[in-house]
């Protein structure tokens, strides 16, 4: 039986696995960071990482509609207000939908999600069920990605605005905003995964949700580097790049 | 097959399941709101309902995770406001715990719902379940004894005030509240089911659902006046009077 980890130690193995495993690493975030992708690629990834984003506010209602922790729900809540907004301030969702649009795609198209990579919906989904299913503790440690965030999204507004024309300032603004919200709901979500995970057993699920989530991330970046980079295949129904964007 | 009501015969339809079987007209309603209800009964009203405020945002929460419509995931999670506050404002869970706290509960009795009576704790479930389980336009409905709580909540305010020496305003702040909000999400609700209950069989299902949360409020009357009045047999485990308070 292994023994109980510092709260140190947890964090330096969490850190270790998202070095290795998060999908900043991914081949297709390489080519996208670099300049290396077609206006299309940009479209398809665009276009699939929608549908993360939609579906992040059922993600975290799931967790509010199982917790009975007053404050973590009233925590859990601001992530709630970050992706749906409110009348007067438009939600992480709605600046999604900004890049969409700057990149030349339908947004009814988008909003529709019928041309998503099958792919794409079933790694947001078991992302979603794993949130409902599983205990509050991985619940919770599911949203540890978010320590990384702040590295990839910084990497992603400099190498985009960088190296594509059509990229601006104002259809990025999604990323502006992120930061600090990712900062914020990674640091309350680190200190709750070493304050309620109390046995070696609870630290390992930890450490395995965090692995789980890192995959969902990165088999997003397979399905579209699979559909629309090497070999190209893309899956019946999925979108299809118009010539002009190539 | 019958056929499809105009909005004015629904919404005159859902009153009246209101005006038969709101818990309103429930026995042990017209004692509290009368005066004839002993402190002893007081209390144990107040501890059972704590558990159907303290659920009330997981129910909401499970709304708001599997609802694909921002707009509506939006205006629910006001109610998530209203009930769970925030830093600086409390919520209504909070000024729950201020009327048990002056019915002289134990606060930490009262939270860890330990003295609940079983019919409570089940009635509670089957409606945070219901709106689980049940499509979008169900668990919508649900809400729809908010129709009726305006009119509960003056009765019981000026009723409770009138006859017991120990209920002051402060500890009914929880009510003072409340009709505003109820009215708002009553007045929402009703006019989600008007335009989303496009069949008859949809219509038959809103009206089923009132009768269901009608069914959910009545029951857990019946649990309090069955323990605590007529027989007064008070299940194994749940809340016992101090003779004091008799």
């Amino acid at each position: 039986m292994s023994e109980l980890m510092t709260h140190a130690e947890l964090e330096r193995r969490l850190r270790e696995i998202g070095a290795k495993r998060y999908h900043i690493n991914h081949p297709f975030h390489r080519m996208l960071h670099t300049g290396k992708c077609s206006k299309a690629q940009v479209q398809a990834w665009a276009l699939n990482r929608y549908y993360y984003q939609a579906m992040i506010p059922l993600k975290d209602g799931s967790l509010i509609g199982r917790c009975e922790d007053q404050d973590l729900r009233r925590e859990w809540r601001k992530r709630l207000e970050d992706h749906d907004g409110d009348e007067t301030r438009p939600g992480g969702i709605e600046r999604w939908l900004k890049l969409t649009d700057g990149l030349g795609l339908d947004r009814a198209d988008v909003i529709s999600t019928r041309l998503l990579l099958p792919a794409t919906r079933f790694a947001v989904q078991a992302y979603v069920h794993y949130v409902r299913e599983r205990s509050m503790l991985e619940a919770v440690a599911s949203c540890l990605t978010e320590m990384f965030s702040p590295q990839i999204i910084t990497e992603r507004m400099s190498g985009m605005l960088a190296h594509y024309d059509y990229v601006t300032p104002e259809i990025l603004s999604y990323f502006d905003k992120r930061p600090p919200q990712a900062q914020r709901d990674a640091t309350f979500a680190l200190d709750y995964v070493k304050h309620h995970a109390r046995t070696p057993e609870q630290q390992q699920a930890v450490l395995d949700t965090l692995m789980f989530k890192c995959d969902v991330l990165w088999s997003m970046m397979d399905a579209l580097h699979y559909a629309y980079v090497t070999p190209g295949l893309i899956p019946p129904g999925a979108f299809v790049p118009r010539d002009s964007d190539g």
